[in-house]
């Protein structure tokens, strides 16, 4: 399977919001309308902005649609003279999605860290894979940036996700406490 | 108490890290030494340039020395004049620090969260509610930024704090799960 991991652009963001609203939790807090209600689109563009902060979409493509930003080599074809006078079939799908913060912190001797939040595959996509390969991917751009631990936090009732992230090397050790202030 | 909250500036750092290493799991982290290591240095200039990350300090103040900064009133004097002629005894103390982060996101309708992390009380001033008055001025600085939610890890081994926290409304939702990267 081929899957390119990119920025999110605004186009994707009904698509985003789809997959946060197709969940047991955010089913409950997510308005999925059209259009989208602006608070959306007004943080998406705050992501975009902030070079700490990346919303990161996993696509799968057809392998005819592979380009090179998605670092898989198509072996053994001539991309160009396989499609020559034709127009490519696009079969790009958003199978996944991910926000990723940096952190600079005086702690751990100033070491920076790494947040994933929002980490969804679509539900019609699982099973396949592809959330090991999203979040290989985010430790490898966690490392990029030079982070010196990567941290989560998941609901407690995401039994299934602490096995998940267990078996990626997490270790349980913190107590996650939030506080609603509207 | 007087105590002024303010942003740390570079000639904190030597006492944010004191603080930082004064603590059973800092201790076999942090590196307090004279000069301090200049990932320190690095990491807190990092911390200054980004508009979505605070790095606070609790500042105790003698009366004598409270400024209009602190928004405390001295009620019944004239300082001018309790104080003309006399050079004011400087008498501050930091004795808190935390860091605060804002953060974008598109769930919750696209609700910006606020974390709060390494946050301390001096080991010489606890017992006296500087670390809960440092909780309820961060909470209104988060609601300030707009946010619609705070969050913490807590290790969970400090239960102390679990039940501190608990106690200024924070739930506990969460597992806090961490990844080495170095």
């Amino acid at each position: 399977m081929n899957i390119l991991f990119r920025n999110a652009n605004l186009k994707d963001l009904p698509e985003i919001v789809r997959m946060l609203a197709d969940d047991f939790l955010g089913g409950q807090r997510e308005r999925y309308e059209d259009p989208l209600p602006e608070s959306y689109v007004r943080a998406f563009r705050e992501i975009d902005a902030d070079p700490n902060n990346e919303l990161i979409v996993a696509v799968r493509q057809a392998a005819s649609t592979v380009g090179d930003a998605s670092g898989a080599q198509l072996k053994g074809t001539d991309r160009d003279e396989a499609h020559a006078g034709e127009t490519p079939a696009v079969q790009s799908e958003m199978v996944g999605m991910m926000q990723l913060t940096f952190t600079p912190s005086i702690s751990f001797q100033g070491g920076k860290r790494a947040t994933v939040e929002s980490v969804r595959v679509d539900s019609k996509n699982r099973g396949q894979g592809i959330g090991e390969r999203m979040m290989r991917w985010a430790i490898e751009r966690a490392k990029e940036k030079g982070c010196v631990s990567m941290q989560l936090t998941t609901n407690l009732e995401r039994t299934d996700a602490h096995r998940f992230y267990e078996r990626l090397g997490f270790s349980r050790s913190h107590l996650g406490m939030k506080l609603k202030l509207q």
